[in-house]
């Protein structure tokens, strides 16, 4: 039951500057309250709504990019892989590997992000029950990693919504593994826009009160200076600006419920 | 935003010893923690999974039971209503009058409840969007009470279960009526147990936790001193030695986000 | 496995001329396709979205409308109640009575219906599995009456739509009682509309078709000569003009599966 | 509006043996009932709900089978692909190439699959609405292929459960390319056997007659000669001994609606 840590930065790498100037941004806000972080950001988008939507630097530059949040910062940085190949490069720079929810299942993929060594966070399926992620951490426990995290995102609830069922949080943390929140992909609407997702960060800040409040290891978010200028994922990021009066509030739960 | 209100007592009449042993255990619990009580107890459920369920006490002898909790502890009592027909009898007892959820959008039992002039708690449907709300709540200000209460109790989600979308707290208290979270129905698992309603009880404290988390006006639970012996809804109801642990909790949690 | 009976008419009397003009042309449809008849009509529209929606003439009004139709035209009707008073004066008329989906787990609306003596369709509720139907079918016959009929239409998904999952149809016709497809209804989009529900007019016949082909007794449709004039559930009413091709299409089906 | 086709074959590859009779069986049925066959099978179950569940034999050993059954029964044949990498062998052997439903919106997967020039046939996610593989749909033809294929299996509902919308099949056919349902996936229970997926075999007939009825393009099954010995999929696997009496009875619905 150790206190709170935030996960969070852009959704997307958009630029090095962009990228350097969020993560300083965010390090000055979590030092105020205390609250670890771990920086987060995407070198591709390899799912995005629409085939013209942009997906990021790529793996080569993005990583670069990465090291660099890393070394300069000196903070532990997470992105998402999405095959086989990316593991080996993404695991030299990367403290955490991020599988993303459409691939939570793909056996070789968790296997061989495992066998890295990596701490390995697993984001839940849309279309998983909680329990079913007893199976998915069996995959990576089965090749010798126990760096095991688990991430809750919203579970499909008719079509282009999401639902987060808070009950999922004490469930997936019954496996003994810490489990995280992510608070901007849940208020995602999926498709909702037709050619890309809609979002409702109006809702980010009422979902990670309660996650926070059923007590768990992290918070997840993504976040822009003006999420209205995004390049992805927009309508669920969360404005900077808007960040320490929230976290003040999650740290005060946290406390209390741990 | 006036601190949390607790809407407590056991699911249903069982009988008049019961009854008030409950309400005062309740009354000595709620005091030790500052958090007002309205006392709760039903004197029909109408709508059980069984034709052969215990119902209750009967309109009569439950109103009788209900007003000496009223008078001998001199706390507020709330209970529900299912015809037309009850909503005078009721009203000359109770301070507010609920209305089921499976009822909530039974025009003509909204429009004689507003027209009692009581408190109207109305649960929301698990069939409805909380934006649907608004539509009942307008049934009751068009017949001229403005003493509206909503409640949550969670929404259907596939077959014999029901989720809990937090985001429906915010949205309901955006019509500008109190809203109140039922956290030991929304734990019910419908018709789960073949001849009656299964429930998780575990997830009461998380659930209850997450929704105060929100910023509401209520928390909803309904309470037994053994809840395993109980006459109905023993699976979701809990326990009243467990209480006190948890509202100290929501209390807490009420005082940060308000 | 007898051939598939059709429960047709207008979602609600709007007057005794347009009621009586619509069995009528409905009978000349039906005779076409030799596909038997039970005209449905309401006489109070009890759960409409909105306070100011059109709930039709009332009980008595409507009763004395839909008893002309049945001695003029010589057809059964159905038509549903909302509370145990309307019991008796229906039961004098109706040949169906039909319980609401939100009032079906109401046991003392069940009990007393199924005392009439009548034949009695229940619509299953949106927030039920279809399995949860055989307590209510228990209810019934309890109650002294095996002249049951179960309804589908639509379970809640998501929110404000339904989707027809078209195994309950096989599950609930192994209770051993007749079961329709309620196919305009299935398709409404529940509060879609803010004000009042949304419907898809357009898919009543993909519908329609898909449940006859799993095989089922009887067929439930709300028709209007001009849907887009209709003072309830317009948006998923069949035009009485596209009847007859559906109609048609709907036996040949039927046929090969029984 | 062509005839009906059905896509059949074994869930896995489980030897060459019984891949060549499975595919023997299925002509001489197909050619029973005039009904144009594809064969399925998979040489890699790439997200099987256990690390340890049987995966079959591997893309190239798979591939070898695969063309034994199109060359010497002189059918063509369908499989799945996992990753970009496999494209390229699949496309010398495979006539339709298969995406797997979570990896429906993998960008990279569907614009190197297109290229190949293969039919493509996409499976819908189980977190999809239908209207959203409009876009799944643009990243094909984007890429320079239009022969296209979309197949329902299922939407997630609640937990553990899919259900089928037929909706969707009429829905997706107006995108202009054929549509197909996978009447043996869609029966999964996901996940509902704790370690396996559960199946629900006797609503495969119930639903592949209302998809069909709706009128669609294509049908997908999984057949076996013993489906309860089946090393994948078995609970949800059709008896091919069940399948002439099923297949004449879609022809003939296939008739009339078309």
């Amino acid at each position: 039951n150790r206190p709170l840590v935030l996960i969070a930065g852009p959704c997307v790498i958009e630029n090095e500057a962009a990228t350097l100037r969020c993560a300083e941004r965010l390090m000055t806000l979590v030092n105020g309250v205390a609250i670890p972080l771990i920086f987060k950001a995407s070198y591709d988008k390899a799912n995005r709504t629409s085939v013209t939507s942009f997906r990021g630097p790529g793996i080569k530059e993005g990583l670069r990019i990465l090291k660099k949040v890393k070394e300069s910062l000196g903070i532990p940085v997470l992105s998402d892989i999405h095959s086989i190949e990316q593991v080996q490069p993404a695991a030299e720079v990367l403290d955490v590997m991020q599988i993303p929810a459409f691939l939570c299942r793909q056996t070789d993929l968790l296997v061989e992000a495992a066998r890295s060594g990596c701490v390995v966070n697993v984001k839940k399926g849309q279309f998983l029950a909680p329990w079913d992620m007893e199976n998915v951490v069996g995959k990576l426990v089965a090749s010798g990693n126990e760096k095991v995290v688990l991430t809750e995102r919203g579970a499909s609830f008719g079509y282009n919504n999401l639902v987060s069922d808070m009950r999922s949080l004490p469930i997936m943390r019954g496996f003994g593994f810490p489990v995280v929140f992510d608070a901007t992909h849940s208020v995602q609407l999926p498709g909702g826009q037709g050619g890309s997702s809609g979002g409702q960060r109006q809702f980010v800040e009422y979902l990670s009160r309660a996650a926070v409040a059923t007590g768990i290891d992290g918070i997840f978010m993504e976040v822009h200076e003006e999420p209205d200028k995004a390049l992805c994922d927009g309508p669920n990021s969360v404005k900077l600006d808007d960040l320490p009066a929230l976290l003040k509030k999650l740290k005060a739960i946290d406390a209390i419920v741990k």
